[in-house]
């Protein structure tokens, strides 16, 4: 029995592409592959969406609503930013240009700030995906992952947002750095994240100092490597948070992305006694899309 | 006419190995290779070693000094560290185990630090040759590189130290992360530089929220290669001099290492109102390596 989508959404990311057919907000099949932005030139991009799609029966023409990595500078096609204070779609959509007639591509627009200088592209449809469902939402979106935003929302409208590196750094610190000899390993250490959290926030300013600590202790106590990179994570994410002390303070905040990282996230904010809710990333992304396309619609009409 | 040396000075750190034929202080030639720590199994050392000597005549016996990573436990023969406050010699030799009948191979001693724990390997050695021609200094020695060590030195000994990994981290980023896009090219900027420096100190808490405002300035503003790799360094180097604050402040400051990366803590420094003296991390490690093979002889009888 073949699938008939009645349009198609699509979250293309640095590193992986997946898609769903859609009729209206129900999911009828997904695909995924590994085809992300960083993979392919400019040509690459159409014949990759169009392996992923061949199983299902689009018809004579399909609308596709594609967010992320697909509408930067060196994807398909660059997507404009919709500047802060905006709705997380404030931009309009993008069309790539493509060789197959069925095909229509719609880009969803990134969002930047100019001061500070920030700019997102992919989680401007997860809060399009959040204020979906909480249109009321006045408070804060913390997005944990590669590049942590962190985003006040506010009237439907993105008010202004914060980007730490946290995530990519994190990675490059455990696999690449003379801290990998020390972190290597399975296993997790909740006390020893929660210490170094509340270390790193009441003095944020010895991070430097303190990462190095983590080898020698390892040298020289046998520090275990669950606690050695639980520990890192804390002084990272504690880190993170003293910088965005503003945006959480006294803020009503909710969590978006891997269920296994909002937890840490809210371990930490919880600590500071903030009671963040947890919703997670992939949801979020579908939500948003449909949010996306909802409004194609709206403007074609 | 062939070069007889009396010993042999060796410093083997994790990627390059750098050997002197020497007579007393006299250094009478120079060879280098690649083969570094990191290359080598323990079977490799000793064969690395003795290619680069062919050149020189040994005579029947030879006394090689070496220091750096060579004595880590990855190394020839792992070296113990010498507890603080201690002299920057104060462990003792490790002798490596050698094939060749001529060679007797003294792996100079690290030093550790319990609390917090900390360790070094190499840079006792800078500091035992900047002390044979300061034995009156008290203060403070930077000596800034992959991992800067700040190192509190008093009546000629090692009081206490801080590792920051300010080289490694800046190496990363702008080699591995995302920020790879906006630093690349050649060319600096002065001013960029002091500007981030006093930034990154006066909010050193912010830090995570400053580094990902390079790409977006680069996205938004086409912010100048030149000028984002720059910031970037003066806002990890501010990072670790508020980290590294209680070391500097109101203390006689001496920096040894690289003259390109000493002349940036200089100017980072001076800008604190420290007004800190500079020496070529080169000349040092052969002053301490002349210190300790006058040390090992003394020992010797």
């Amino acid at each position: 029995m073949s699938v008939r989508p009645t349009w198609i959404a699509v979250d293309w990311g640095t590193t992986h592409l997946r898609a769903w057919a859609m009729d209206g907000a129900k999911v009828l099949a997904k695909a995924s592959s590994e085809s992300g932005m960083a993979a392919l030139d400019r040509d690459g991009f159409e014949p990759a969406l169009l392996d992923l799609l061949a199983p299902w029966d689009v018809g004579d023409h399909i609308n596709v609503v594609a967010c992320g990595m697909v509408g930067a500078r060196q994807g398909w096609a660059e997507a404009p930013y919709a500047a802060v204070p905006c709705t997380p779609l404030g931009a309009g959509f993008t069309q790539a240009p493509v060789r197959d007639p069925r095909l229509s591509v719609h880009i969803v627009p990134g969002v930047k700030q100019d001061r500070p200088a920030d700019v997102m592209r992919g989680e401007e449809t997860q809060i399009a995906g959040f204020l979906s469902q909480r249109k009321d939402f006045d408070g804060v979106l913390c997005l944990p992952g590669t590049h942590t935003k962190w985003v006040h929302v506010s009237a439907e409208e993105i008010v202004s947002f914060q980007t730490a590196m946290t995530g990519e750094i994190f990675g490059l610190l455990t696999d690449r750095s003379v801290l990998r000899h020390s972190v290597a390993g399975e296993g997790w250490d909740d006390a020893a994240f929660a210490d170094a959290v509340t270390d790193s926030m009441s003095r944020p300013e010895a991070l430097a100092a303190r990462l190095f600590g983590l080898r020698a202790e390892g040298l020289l106590n046998d520090l275990a490597a669950q606690t050695a990179r639980a520990r890192l994570s804390g002084l990272l994410i504690g880190a993170e948070l003293a910088a965005a002390r503003p945006y959480w303070l006294g803020r009503e905040v909710a969590l978006i992305g891997a269920p296994a990282l909002t937890a840490l996230y809210r371990a930490a904010l919880s600590a500071q006694g903030v009671a963040a809710v947890r919703h997670d990333g992939g949801e979020m992304t579908r939500a948003g899309l449909i949010a996306a396309h909802a409004k194609l619609k709206e403007t074609a009409q």
